[in-house]
């Protein structure tokens, strides 16, 4: 028994985080200015479990991702069940089994956690959160517009400044008119090619050319063309009359109207999972130093329809904790850490315990986040705990404060100290405290 | 491949729950306010992931769990992880990894998805949220008191009245005192006869004294007088002048002072969880047509210590949403559905596009979460949809509108119509629009 005591790992399991108070209040700021935004632009939280039947992963993810990155088991009742690798397909369910209850279009948020099996390394690990942000209904240009004005203000509400990053957009009918119509290209080669493409940035040119010469033949200028374009306006007259790039062209102006404006237009822009049917897009850090992709999303009007049912047309992207994260630590964009207790009360002796707890109630019952030290420890290590707790204020209670009700009330800040009668330390500390969130 | 989509369910997978805005409202509901109430006593919130490494809950889960009831699984790279059945091996892990670098007493929350392979009944799914409150490093009787009493105070919260439920309350140590010192009984005749007790609600009178009578022999009248005391007055000398009866009764007596005047001393009170040490308590439904245990905790200062690290004391409960939720509903304790959104636009024709995109931006920077109807369908139906979705207050912009800038504000519950002007709008919302959340 001692020995397997022993064994006992203190460590998260890999590639997941523990989220110590200091952490969680990250978390929960990120979180909230991501709720903040959303809601303001109408959208409200759903959910749903962390397990799903693995049948809905084999219809539309990408391959990779089923294959080799999901957890997968099977249960006690011998279903076959993986812990969540996206939010989509689930999401995409809960439209289809509710489809005609629910009032369409649909705007839709939630924050889930979602597991891959990988090699962790920075801005990947294999558990992570995503805000999904997702309009069922809406096959407008608007709708694409919305979400990704809503991606952009996320990262405005961080404090990001448009300079900090880029928003690429590409359109999949606009690439698969090219592929198909324009090249010529069979199901199968436009399949690969888009695959291709969407590995273009990571391999040297060269390779791409001729991996592409291969499966485009005699088309390869054509395809050059398009992928080396910079804007719609150097498109060829075809491409530049087709609906898919009139449509483009509609998204980006209606995101520079709504102020927008760091919306650069990316042929080669893919995306990985094969749902996407419409507008394509990607947020990018744009520091030379860390230039990558932050999160990304788009059309994907088939999804709900694999279920059997009538297609609803969805737009939305996902938005990870950990690339963000790493983004706002790179930029110095988060918050120092503020413990959501208010006030933390010390005292003498055990003699003042039932004031205490009497004052306590008072300050709790004016909404004031309030901690006791009852661990009868001298007054200075009691001091030290709020301290190193991150509790803005404390006071310390002896005969004489229990007596007269004045306090000593001090900002652990800045030291600083005043005498504040017990009625008035509300009012003395609602102008220094954070309303509480709840 | 079309055969396939045909099977795939729309359900969630058994035991687990959808959550669509109207049942996320609930849930978030729930959790506010018991965040509230944590928050106020100074807690602070932690997470962890939902995997862990299967070792740790050998050590010192009921045996049960371990066995038949947990989600247990090998990953691509051969580790044993098992999806967490409950919280509090993961936070004592939490606490034995940093506890060198952490300021005790700490006073932690958090309200984890735990999951629990078992037939799904009323009260019972394979997942539930469960709030954990725990407070580590302090041993008083001032601890047990603070931590049953916030378990009443979220009761009271979500408007419970002391008639709709009670709270139950024992010593494992007092349990143990009488099994070991007073009966006279091995480690394992004890271990049994509290497995035994624990069960005692559940079955025949006779069919526990028969069990009893075996295990405890002639000293069977002793073990009866203690479960049959119904006060702690009521108990022997000896009994009552061990310090563990005494701690009971400090702990009940103030709990009566903080307002709790519910408490009801219950011997046959046992927890399942081998780890406890000290006090336990249960919040029960004493509704006759309900009675049963709603949810509880208890001390177990030998938890972090397993870790092979020097021991910390701990005390706290879980709260289960499932099992709170029907409570409430029973009660009807639970607030009508109210969308986050609080006003949607629609228009007369798409002219009005620029116009309303333009007047949502205003009413986003002025705090009022706007959503806007793109879909070009009649003006009814668009009305309809805000009216469905819970949404409280709609404006149909058509030319006059954009005109004069004057607008019909509706209230889609009272159905009341107002003529505002657009700089009036925030103020005339704000009166009757919940603050945002966020």
């Amino acid at each position: 028994m001692q020995e397997e005591q022993k064994k006992l790992s203190l460590e998260p399991y890999k590639g997941t985080r523990d989220f110590y108070p200091e952490e969680m209040f990250v978390q929960n700021y990120i979180f909230s200015k991501m709720r903040a935004v959303v809601q303001r632009y109408g959208y409200v939280e759903y959910a749903a479990s962390i397990l799903e039947e693995t049948a809905l992963y084999h219809a539309k993810s990408g391959e990779e991702i089923i294959n080799e990155q999901t957890y997968s088991f099977t249960d006690r009742g011998g279903r076959d069940v993986t812990i969540r690798p996206e939010m989509t397909p689930t999401v995409a369910r809960m439209v289809a089994r509710k489809r005609k209850e629910l009032a369409f279009p649909l705007r839709w948020y939630s924050i889930p956690n979602l597991f891959r099996y990988e090699r962790p390394q920075r801005g990947r690990l294999r558990e992570h959160w995503q805000l999904n942000v997702d309009m069922f209904g809406a096959e407008g240009v608007e709708a694409d517009a919305e979400v990704v004005a809503i991606a952009s203000d996320i990262m405005k509400a961080f404090g990001a400044s448009e300079k900090n990053f880029e928003v690429r957009i590409n359109s999949r009918v606009l690439v698969n008119f090219l592929l198909r119509e324009q090249l010529g290209l069979s199901p199968d080669d436009a399949h690969k090619i888009s695959k291709l493409i969407d590995r273009k940035a990571k391999m040297p040119d060269d390779e791409f050319r001729v991996q592409a010469q291969a499966i485009t033949g005699e088309r390869m200028a054509e395809l050059m063309d398009f992928l080396e374009a910079g804007t719609l306006q150097n498109f060829s007259k075809q491409l530049a009359d087709h609906k898919s790039s009139r449509d483009l062209g509609r998204v980006i102006t209606s995101l520079q109207e709504r102020g927008v404006t760091n919306v650069v237009f990316s042929p080669a822009l893919m995306r990985g999972f094969d749902y996407y049917t419409g507008t394509v897009f990607e947020v990018f850090d744009v520091s030379p130093l860390n230039n990558r992709s932050l999160f990304g999303g788009g059309r994907y009007d088939d999804l709900v329809g694999i279920f059997g049912v009538d297609k609803v047309p969805g737009v939305g992207f996902g938005m990870g904790d950990v690339t963000m994260r790493d983004y706002l630590e790179t930029y110095k964009l988060l918050p120092k850490y503020k413990s959501s207790t208010h006030i933390y009360l010390c005292r003498l002796d055990d003699e003042q315990i039932p004031f205490i707890e009497e004052l306590a109630n008072y300050l709790r019952q004016q909404g004031i986040n309030t901690g006791i030290d009852y661990s009868g420890r001298k007054l200075a290590t009691q001091i030290k705990t709020a301290e190193r707790q991150g509790i803005p204020y404390i006071i310390c209670v002896g005969e004489e404060e229990a007596r007269t009700r004045v306090f000593k009330l001090k900002n652990l800040a800045t030291h600083e100290e005043k005498n504040v009668k017990l009625e008035d330390l509300p009012a003395t500390m609602s102008h220094n405290i954070l309303t509480p969130k709840v």
